[in-house]
C-alpha cells in the first residue's frame, strides 16, 4: 500500500498530495502508522530551501507521534502497538564516538527526517528503531509530538550548562520553543524570565511558570534586569542585541542560543573575560537525553500548547506558522 | 621604614624612584619583603591607563613573591619566614556568594594589587593574608613569580571547561600566558596545539611539550587542523580571526579567551548551534583555584621561562615587554 503524504514538489511550492511506496522494514527499522505530526519553523525552512539542502519533492514534519505497526527482525526495545515519537534525527551511522556516547546528534551521518526521506506529513514513516522513541503514557499525543524536536531543542541547553534548580533562567522569545523553555525551567525549579517583544504574551508566559516578564524592547525594563539571570536561552529568530543581554547575565552566565538569528554575536571579547561569561549554541540533542526529556516533561505535566488542524489542512497550518500566529505549535492530526 | 618602589607618576610616564609610608598591618593582613616581581602586560595597560580605572602615582606589579616579614593578629594561615606570592587580586569582600564559593575572583569589590594600593615593584608589600599564597618548596621564586597572574590565567579556563586527558588542547599565542598553557595542558595528559604567527617559535613551543605547531597565518596548516581541537585558549591580544577557530573546534568544543583582543567576536549565531560550540571568557582565578594551581605547578615541574633583571631595571624590562621581546616573561629582583 502506498503511503498517503503531502510534499511540496518544489522549492517553496505549496503541499499537495503525494503517494509513494514505502520501502521494506529493515532489521533496525519500525513502520508507524502516524496520528499527529507538529510543525516546526525548520519545516517552512525546508520547505523554502533556506539552508540549500532541502530535496525535492520534500515531505515535511518531524514532531511525529503514533503507532508501531511493523517490527524490524532486529528491534527489541519496541513492539507493534507501542506508541512512539520520532523527531528532527532519523538515523545517525551508530560507531562513531558521539554515537557511542549517546551523543547521536552530534554524529557526522546524521540524518534528518525530512531530507533525503520523506517526513511525517503523512499517514505512516518507516524509521530506525533507535531513532523512535516511546511516548510515556501521561503525555496526549498531541500535546508531545512538539516535543520531539521543540521540547528537546530547549532541553538540551539546560543539560549542557549543568542547570541546578537555584539557578535563574532567561527565555528569550515566547514562541513554539520558548513557551516550551519556561515549562521545563519552572518544573526544574528555577526561577523564570521571559523576555518578549510583545506585551501581550506576559498572562500566558506565565501561565506556563514564568515568574517575571520583560518586554525586551522596553530599555529601563532590560536595564532592570542587568545581572539577574544564570542561563539565557535565546529561542528568538529575530536579530539580537547581544551586548544587552551579557549584561543581563549573572557572573559565570551563558547565553545558550537554539534559534537562527541572523547577523553575527558581535561582542567584544572583554566583555566574556569580565565577569567569566560564555556564549554558546546547540540543536535538538542526543538520543539518552531525548528519553529523560519526555520522561521529565510526563512527570511533571509538561506539554506543548497546541492548535490541532486536520493533516489535509496542511497549507492552512503552515501559514499561520510563516505568519507568526500559532500560539504555540500547529499540530497535524490524521 | 618607609617602602622603596618605582612608579610611574602620570600616566604612560616612566618608572622613577618612589618611597611612600606603609599603612599598619591589620589583623588579617601580612607584610612581605619583596623577593622577585613578575611583569605582565597588564601592567603596561595600567601604566598608560588603557582601562581607564588606573590611579597615580601607580607602583606596578602584581606577580609578587617574596617572605612574610610581619603578620596581624588574626593570621593563622601564614606566619613569619613563609614565601608567598601575591598575584592580580589583593582582597574582596570576603562575604558575598561569590567569596563564599571560593570564587573570590568574581566578587564586586575585588581589589587589584596595583590600582589604588602600591603594587610589587618594591621591596615590601602589605596585603590581605587571604590573597598570599604559599609558595610550594619545589617552585624556584623567579619562575613561580608568574604563576600568580599568568599561571592562573590559563589555568582557569581549564578548570571551567572540565578539561580530561582525553581532550586536545590548543592555545593562540606562545608568549607569557601561552608558553605556560602549553604546559599545564601537556601536565595534564592531554593533546596540545600551538597556534603562533611566528613560525620561529616552533621548537620552544615543543619543548614547552606542545605536541603540534601552527603557523596562523598558513591558511592550508589551519584548513588542515579543522575539527581536530576541544579546547582552545587564546592568550593572544591581538585580532583573531574568530571563525576560522571555531571551525578548528571538535563538537562540544569550546574557546576560552584570556588575552583581550580587540575588535568583536563578529560570529554568526548558526557556528555555535552547529557542532554544539561554545566561547567564553575569564581572568584569574579563585583562591582555591590558585592554590590548586600552585600545588599542580610544583608537581609537574611547570615553571615560567623568565628573564630576570634587578628592581633598579624596572625601565629596560617594561620596554622589552612593550616591544613583545619578553622570552617568556620579565622578573624584576631585589
Amino acid at each position: 500500500m502506498p503511503v498517503n503524504a503531502y510534499a511540496a514538489m518544489n522549492k517553496g511550492e505549496k503541499l499537495t498530495e503525494f503517494k509513494y511506496d514505502p520501502k521494506a522494514v529493515e532489521s533496525q527499522e519500525v513502520e508507524v502508522k502516524i496520528t499527529h505530526c507538529g510543525i516546526c519553523h525548520s519545516d517552512v525552512h525546508l520547505i523554502d530551501d533556506d539552508w540549500g539542502f532541502s530535496a525535492f519533492p520534500l515531505v515535511p514534519g518531524h514532531e511525529v507521534v503514533g503507532i508501531v505497526s511493523k517490527v524490524g527482525i532486529d528491534v527489541k526495545r519496541l513492539k507493534e502497538g507501542d506508541r512512539v515519537g520520532i523527531g528532527w534525527q532519523s538515523d545517525s551511522c551508530h560507531e562513531c564516538e558521539w554515537c557511542d556516547k549517546g551523543e547521536e546528534n552530534l554524529c557526522n551521518q546524521s540524518q534528518p527526517t525530512c531530507v533525503g526521506r520523506y517526513g511525517g506529513f503523512a499517514d505512516s514513516i518507516i524509521a530506525d528503531s533507535r531513532f523512535a522513541f516511546k511516548i510515556p503514557d501521561a503525555l496526549e499525543s498531541e500535546n508531545a509530538a512538539p516535543l520531539l524536536c521543540g521540547g528537546i531543542t530547549v532541553y538540551s541547553p539546560m543539560k549542557l550548562f549543568g542547570l541546578q534548580s537555584h539557578h535563574k533562567v532567561g527565555v528569550i522569545g515566547i514562541g513554539g520553543l520558548g513557551h516550551l523553555a519556561i515549562q521545563f525551567a519552572a518544573a526544574m525549579g528555577c526561577e523564570v524570565t521571559a523576555f518578549s517583544t510583545s506585551p501581550g504574551k506576559e498572562k500566558e508566559a506565565k501561565s506556563f511558570g514564568a515568574h517575571n516578564f520583560i518586554v525586551s524592547t522596553d530599555e529601563q525594563q532590560m536595564e532592570n534586569e542587568t545581572n539577574s539571570i544564570d542561563l539565557i536561552i535565546s529561542t528568538a529568530t529575530a536579530e539580537i542585541n547581544w551586548t544587552q543581554y551579557l549584561n543581563i547575565l549573572r557572573k559565570n552566565g551563558k547565553i545558550s542560543i537554539v534559534g537562527v538569528s541572523p547577523g553575527t554575536l558581535d561582542i567584544p571579547p572583554i566583555l566574556l573575560i569580565m565577569g567569566q561569561k560564555s556564549i554558546g549554541g546547540s540543536g535538538i540533542g542526543g538520543n539518552p537525553v531525548m528519553r529523560e526529556m519526555l520522561e521529565f516533561a510526563a512527570r511533571h505535566n509538561i506539554k506543548a500548547k497546541t492548535e490541532v488542524m486536520p493533516m489535509d489542512k496542511a497549507n492552512e497550518a503552515i501559514q499561520k506558522v510563516r505568519d507568526y500566529k500559532a500560539r504555540y505549535r500547529m499540530v497535524l492530526k490524521n
